[in-house]
């Protein structure tokens, strides 16, 4: 198995590398490739490479969209895009987007940064190596970033 | 026939199972395939995938958007890749989305799950085997969730 | 020529049949077929099905939106999905769309649907058999669901 | 070479005719092609089918929007489809909105349209036929429908 | 290597300008070919012609889109299908818009404009040439237009 994970230059927490000392030493054997674009708006294409001209069998998209509402904008655009790529490809791309004003402060959103990044690894691995892994979990009211909220009874 | 549930492990009710009990019990004939992604924002491309790789006549695609703006946004993103993976692929897949905020409690939320599930359940399947139950029910006031509203005279 | 209808099981007032007594009235000779589908976002890929695989000319896709700003949303993401369904064939889909909350009352409401079905009946049929007759209407403020503003000079 | 014209029954100032008069005076060598479609969602697959069916090199897509919220989002779904159009043919189309609200009284809103309609004619032959003068043009701060605001120095 | 460079009439500032000079001076070896449009929503369909007919490596977007609501929705439909473009190429293109908003006054305004269209010539070239060079800034905080913003440690 191989994954891509791509990230950009304006995120300030380094969200793949979170995820990549996850696959490490979970999934030692897993293949990663990694690329870096400028903005959230350059990933949705950088991905679609990586699943069409470099084999990944899945691709998980690191980005911090800002706290202005054009961040917000630009943030909505490169989701649809993604979703076009993954509708282009048959593959996954997982969304990791973390905004900038999630944190109550720094440590706060780096703590959220951390906790997406490594469920998300997690996700993206299990999607192609053990989606029953994921099934099991299914309505469970998963989140990442936070803690899981639970199924409604 | 068969046909493909994908649901998220984001939602916090398990409404894929409300339409895998009815369809078992009123239309046993038809073969059940289920998947299960993160959020709402992965399932058009595993619906796409449950059209083109396993030979799904139809698709019944279930998310639970939470409450904040962003999750509103999130959910518009899948609507808009869901209806373009049906234009890709010439299949239906039926979007069961309930917001986390529809409900007045959690035991209302539980109602309006199970009723919109199982409903949007038989117009998956009457799409596919049996059209003309449609059509008699055309411009009638069908809701999914809540009772009927009518027809206006 | 053959001509699509698409209704939905959401829709309160029956525009199909206005449509459908319209056409037969004044082009007997217009092969018609209808398709009904739960609500608007089940419109474009049906609407897309009728084009490429029934052979329609044009298809016409009813809706009828409800009051809340969700319903609204569905609209529009049924609007984006019909445009493009077009652009995929290459044939016109006429949208017929009326919001719930448009009419002042149900009289009001039906009265708009009435003239709304029947108006863009003769424009689909006009776009296929006559498109002179749209061009001599080029820029006069035609409206479908009220009486024509005009053209300003 | 060959244009390609459409406008639609809504619009309440016949734009095209501005357009049609300025490239009959000026490129009397220009072939044009005119069609009329009911409103501004049905210019994007109206446009592609000049470009495609029609051999236009290039197209107007003439609207005039009315005043409500409900027209402004039909205006910017319309919009996205004219943009997804020529990225499907790889050939411009030049999208001439005038809304209903952008003139002070029915003079000045002729006015604006007059004004936009044959500047963007302009535009609109001089991508084909002249792309330099276009260039001599660029960052200008250039307007349709009004008069240009200048550079910034 | 080929880069395109597509700016518009209506922008007010000569940014491709400061892109030019910046390429010229520092990868001499780099070919570079002009476009002009008239607006930011014909920007889409120029960069994929230049990716598609004129063999570029990569295309740079130059867009200053006006301070009125319009304006903004216009941006976001453009960015929409330079998106678009991106995947059905599989080749990037760098947005380069500047809100005429976005300065205090002229001065400020001309400030960001050349800082964010020299530092995207930077990231245009080096995603070509050089990716590891943005690999080495992965998520450090980077901003065009104004002072970089750090890592959040």
């Amino acid at each position: 198995m191989k994954i891509g994970l791509v990230d950009t230059t304006f995120a300030r927490v380094d969200m793949a590398s979170f995820a990549r000392k996850e696959i490490e030493a979970e999934w030692p054997q897993v293949k990663m490739i990694s690329k870096t674009v400028p903005g959230v708006k350059d990933l949705p294409v950088e991905c679609k490479k990586l699943l069409e001209e470099e084999g990944c069998d899945i691709v998980m998209a690191f980005g911090m969209p800002g706290k202005e509402p054009i961040d917000k904008q630009c943030a909505h655009e490169a989701s649809i895009g993604i979703i076009q790529a993954q509708l282009l490809t048959n593959r996954h791309i997982i969304e990791v987007f973390v905004h900038e004003d999630e944190g109550k402060n720094d440590a706060d959103l780096l703590k959220v940064c951390k906790n997406r990044a490594v469920k998300h690894a997690r996700n993206a691995i299990e999607l192609i190596l053990n989606p029953k892994a994921l099934m099991a979990r299914a309505a469970t009211g998963v989140r990442q970033g936070r803690e899981d909220v639970g199924r409604i009874r």
